[in-house]
Formats: structure tokens, C-alpha cells, sequence
């Protein structure tokens, strides 16, 4: 009976799923227990202690969900803002389109300020539509498919315009929920949720993580959860119904374990081992978003050297977690793309609509950066092999 | 960095999730895989055409979604009846109650048949309720928690309440949809999807499918997705709107991935190697099925001979997959959980609210009735320790 089977894997280099170590993939393969066992409960509430360590959110609620990011759009649309309130999304892209049809399914109006390709919204441009009407919430992309992240390392320490944006909500629309769809974020890009006023980091388990996909996780402030308490309308949604969940992530951390759908359990076994790297391990948290910070830099560099362009308008906006650049002059996406997986090396192709046929994306997160490892190296090696094949190709 | 711990693993004998195949948890370590590759189509193409096989539904469209069971819930409620629409619920115990919650969440108008505590609402009174008023969907469950399925197998061959149902509906409400709740149910009961006139089956991972949790499995016909396409309302969901998953499975099974949200890759190349076993192994898919309802008789004949009497009161619609039994005089249900764990089996409480404390169920389905195996002899012979060791605790 057995059919298992195993051809060579290929290096995955993409903004997620990203490669998972081998504990991790164990963990996952751990044999069947029972969602409700008190030998099971003690991973779970591991992982939310975790997370809010992740995330530098000490008071917040995190919860995990079968699903996939996708699904966080879906909590954040249907429990913290009610039909026919004002939401006001930043949109720098793929995702920004797809965040604010999430909250009109559910019947937010929404206002955008859009940033051109490659670009993001100004702080003036957000200041000046936070003052012009009354915000349930606000959203934005940390890192976005097309150029990514929002942090500047200055000299001075870390500065990123999610802390700015949290605090210029602070300031001018106190009232208004500051929500951060980290998906390709959390545990790449260093996010002081607490700190930064932020209320709702939105997640997945198969990015900075380093876990397999299938977990939604999202982390909750208390002020949300104090919305949430308060609406006037019930939650239209069952399944993703925070007031339903909220008593079972409670349950959970007190290892007291309550039921309302069945959790992944093998993938909160998978999280808990990554976790456990995350946090427990060497390096240091702080080490890690250094790392992948040093990672990035170096690799933004092989590319750019090799012709590549960031898609990102400013560098220093650029995300640690991944790179998105447009192929230089005579390459197509597709035979570059090629021409890496014969190497054995898995990259993406475009997703933001405008530019989606001249630019490519790297992913450089998770595990894939960890000092045990050498994948960026090999990343560069099979860029410049790759570039060199195509070019000769097309020469 | 290796911390992954494997304690001694007790046979979880519970009603979901269920053991699962050793070959299905290596599937489930599979190293990381883009969700869009052109090898992991395959694989997700291949558990779509194998559920239309495990259901006898070669007309009907499988979705697999990241989330759980109960997402199923949602799928049906937020695209297949709009509010103000009225609903049929066929009321059996806990999870009509939530069927019936989760539907009035999206606003429908609930009526409900209800059966009493280990009964099953008589055809008579559903056709009654279907005459009285138009509907434009019913639901059932198949598997209930506290009694269970709806199969009679005769001389005849194999006659349910679900065909019969289905067929009902056909004879006086053919634009009603029927909804079959097939958690419990997909994979360990025989379901004729297609012949039985059964619009959806709502079913999960982690039951007979013995795969481990994290997927929603839901098999919906073609009236259903014409239901859908007429819809005067839009889709009151984002990540559970079927319209949205339509073309993300059909790409699937084209080999040509698509994006939506990210499917759980690995709980995907895991259910593959189940459903390999199920469709393709040996034994048959029939034989399968006979080899549950002979697992099932056999585990209840020893429980009656040890004073256990079946929450079901017509021992013939008692379902094949798992067990729920009274527990006989002087036994408390948690000693005897308790002394079935110190043996290394893991049996499940009750659920039911009015019977919750008085009753205890178990699991046979999916791998754990394989003839390899021999899960439910050991059960059974731990069963018959345990309660000889309580019953001289109390005595």
C-alpha cells in the first residue's frame, strides 16, 4: 500500500509558500491526536504566546484558523466594521484591489488612495483623507507583490511608514482600526504591533513563518476586540466570527481545550516547531530581521548588477522578505523563469496587473535565510547562470 | 536546531480526526511546493476527480478549501440561498443547531424539524413541512454526534434516509436543494451523491477520509451552480464565494493553477494519498464501505454485551463510521475515558446538550478499519479492561 514518492526537490524561492525546515515538515507529519487532547493543547496555546512575540504585541489576541490569508480579509471585514461605515484602504496594488472588494462584500464603503506602480501612498495624502470623513478602519499592504516592504533602516534604528501610518492614525483619527496585511510580512519585516498602534496584523503560515500553508493568523488589540464587542449589528459571517473564536483561543491558552470547528492540528504542530526556531532558537528574533535584512541587500545587489530593476520606486522601501524586479532589456519572464527551474530553483512570475508580463519575484524569507543554510547564494549562482543562458539564446 | 519530540502515539479511536495512513503523513511532510507549479497540479486535480468517485457523483463539482468542516456551513449559506429566503432544517442534535445558526447568519428564514434525542425526523412530518411552505434549500445531517447515520442496509442492498430523502424532495419540492452534512459521514457511509438526488455534501478531512484536518471538502451539482450563477443577490462571503473558487478548481483540474487564496499544498498531497487508497487500493471502494458496516456491527455487539446501550433508538439507522453509546449504570463517563487513555486509546465525550454527560462515542472509519489493522479488536478488548477496572473502582 505504500505509494508514497519523493522526486528531487526544487529550491522554493518564492513570496511564499516558502521552504520549511525539516522539524517542521516532522511536525507536520505528527501522528493523528485529537483537537480537544490536553496533549495537543499545550502546542496550540505555544503558539499564540509566540506570536505575540513575533509581533512585539504583548496585548493582543492572536488567532488561528484553518484557512488561508485570504481569510483574515474576511475576519477584519466581518467583525470590525458593521455595513454602511467608511473604510479607508491604501492601495498599492494586487492586494489593495482585493482588501477593499473583501470589505464591500460585506458592505463597508470604501474611499482609496492609491499609489502609482512601485510607489506608496503619501503620508500627506493619508493625513489629508482621515481628515476629510470618519474611518471604521484603514488598511494597508506591508509587503505588496509588486515592490514590497515599508521599512527604512536609517542610522537611528528602525523606522517604516507602518510606524508612521500608526501613528499619524493616532493623532488624527483616534477612532479609526489601523490594520496591517502583513501576510508577507509577519516574521520577515520586524512589526512592533503595540507599539506602532497597530490593530490588527493580518498573517499566514506559509511566509516569514516558514510553515505550511493552510493556517489564517491574525492578531487582534484590544481596542478591536472592544469594537468588536460593541457592534451594533451581529457578525455576518459563521465561520469567520471572531466572538465565536475568541472563547476557544482563550480555552486553548488555558490548556483547557473548547470546540467550535476543528483546528489543523498537524499545521499547529508545524507552527509550534517554527515557532520554537522563531523565538527560542539562534538567532535571536532580532537577529533574524537583521538577517533577512542583510540577505535582501545582498541579493537586491547580485540582481542589479546582472541588469534587474527593482520594481520598488524608492530602494529603501524595498521589503527584506522578497524582491520584485522588472527583467532587464531581451529577457521574457517566462524563459528566465525557465531557465532557473532546470538549476532547480523555483521563482514567481508577476501578479500586479499593470506590469504582470515584465517583472519577476523572489522570495528571501523564513528559513531560507537562516545562517545554516546557503539559498540566496545559490539563488545568485542560478540567477547569473540562468541570465547568461537566456541572453545567449536570444542572441 | 532538531527539537521535534515523539512521545508513545495512543490510538485515537474518536469520531474525527482519525487515524491516518503513515504514507498520508508523509505526504503531508512534502517539502515545500508553490500552490501554482506545474507539479502540484497534478496532485490537487487528482483529489477532485477521486471525491466525485468516493461519492458517486461523476456530475458534481468538489471544492477544496483551506478551513474546516463547518466552513462547508458557510459555503452553502452565503451562496446557495439569499436572505429572506426560507430554509428546511432537518434538526438532529448539535449540528442542526449550528446548521441552523450559521444559515441565519446569512440570512435566511430557518424552519426546523426536529427528531428527538437519538431519533431522526420521520419522512412523513419532512414531506408535511415541505408541502407548507417553498424552500430554497434543506439540510440534514448524515452522521449524527449523537446517534448517527441514516443507513438500513437490507437484503435489498443499501437504503438510507438520505436517499429517501433526496428522493422526496424530488417527488414534491424538485427547486429545493438537499444539503447532506456528510462531516461525520464522506468516505465511511455509502453516499450516491448524483442517483440520490443530493444537491451538496458538506465533508472535511480529518473523518473518513482519514486525512488530517485543515480542508473543507464540499461537492456541489450542477442545479446548485446554476442556483448560484441566478443569484438576484451577491455572494454575501469573499473567501467562502464559491464563484470565486469556480474557476480556481476547474484550473486546477485543467493541470493550469490559478490564484484565488493559497491552498493547503500539503493537506492536499496528504488527502491524494488517502483518497490513492480509498479509490485505487485494495480493498475496493465497495468492499470498503461493507468492511466499515461490518467493523461498526462488530464494535457494537461488544459493546451491548458490556451493558453499553446505542444513543440511537432504531439500532438500524445507526451509522457505520462511529458509535455513540449510554454508558451503563455506575460508570462515569470520565473515568472511563480516562481508563481507556492510561491503555493508550483515545475515545471522545458526548456533545449532545441534553445527554452530554451520560453518554461517550467512538470512532471506526477511514484507516482504522483497514484489515491491516486491527483498531477495533483492540478497542474492544480495551473497552471490556477498562470497564472491568472501573467498575471495581466504584464497587
Amino acid at each position: 500500500m505504500s505509494s508514497f514518492k519523493q522526486s528531487a526537490h526544487k529550491l522554493l524561492l518564492i513570496p511564499g509558500p516558502v521552504e520549511c525546515h525539516d522539524d517542521v515538515l516532522l511536525a507536520n507529519a505528527h501522528p493523528s491526536m485529537s483537537h480537544v487532547s490536553p496533549a495537543f493543547a499545550p502546542s496550540f496555546a505555544y503558539c499564540i504566546k509566540a506570536l505575540r512575540k513575533v509581533l512585539y504585541a504583548p496585548t493582543a489576541q492572536p488567532f488561528i484558523i484553518a484557512g488561508s490569508g485570504t481569510l483574515g480579509w474576511d475576519l477584519v471585514a466581518a467583525n470590525l466594521i458593521e455595513a454602511g461605515q467608511n473604510a479607508l484602504v491604501l492601495n498599492s496594488g494586487y492586494f489593495g484591489d482585493s482588501f477593499a472588494d473583501c470589505l464591500e462584500t460585506y458592505g463597508a464603503k470604501v474611499t482609496q488612495v492609491k499609489a502609482p506602480v512601485g510607489g506608496r501612498p503619501s503620508l500627506e495624502d493619508v493625513e489629508a483623507a482621515l481628515k476629510k470623513d470618519k474611518y471604521a478602519l484603514m488598511t494597508f499592504t506591508h509587503v505588496r507583490s509588486t515592490k514590497a516592504a515599508s521599512e527604512v533602516d536609517t542610522s537611528t534604528g528602525v523606522l517604516s511608514d507602518a510606524k508612521a501610518l500608526g501613528e499619524l492614525v493616532k493623532r488624527v483619527s483616534p477612532e479609526t482600526l489601523v490594520i496591517l496585511d502583513g501576510v508577507c510580512a509577519v516574521a520577515s519585516e520586524e512589526i512592533h504591533q503595540d507599539d506602532w498602534n497597530i490593530d490588527v496584523v493580518v498573517g499566514a503560515s506559509q511566509k516569514g513563518l516558514s510553515t505550511p500553508p493552510g493556517v489564517s493568523i491574525t492578531t487582534v488589540s484590544t481596542k478591536a476586540l472592544k469594537v468588536l464587542e460593541n457592534r451594533k449589528t451581529p457578525v455576518a459571517s459563521y465561520f469567520a466570527n471572531y466572538k465565536r473564536w475568541l472563547p476557544i483561543m482563550q480555552s486553548y491558552e488555558n490548556l483547557t481545550p473548547a470546540y467550535f470547528a476543528t483546528p489543523p492540528v498537524n499545521l499547529i504542530y508545524a507552527l509550534e516547531a517554527s515557532l520554537k526556531q522563531i523565538t527560542e532558537g539562534s538567532p535571536s528574533l532580532e537577529e533574524r530581521f537583521q538577517i533577512h535584512r542583510e540577505a535582501s541587500k545582498k541579493f537586491k545587489k547580485a540582481a542589479e548588477e546582472l541588469g534587474f530593476k527593482q520594481v520598488a520606486t524608492e530602494p529603501e522601501t524595498a521589503a527584506n522578505g522578497m524582491t520584485a524586479v522588472y527583467v532587464p532589456e531581451g529577457i521574457a519572464p517566462p524563459a528566465l523563469v525557465g531557465a532557473l527551474g532546470s538549476r532547480g530553483i523555483v521563482i514567481a512570475g508577476g501578479l500586479h496587473k499593470d506590469i504582470k508580463t515584465k517583472y519577476v519575484r523572489f522570495g528571501h524569507m523564513g528559513v531560507s535565510v537562516h545562517p545554516s543554510r546557503n539559498d540566496v547564494d545559490v539563488m545568485i549562482k542560478g540567477l547569473q547562470d540562468a541570465v547568461a543562458e537566456v541572453k545567449q539564446q536570444s542572441a
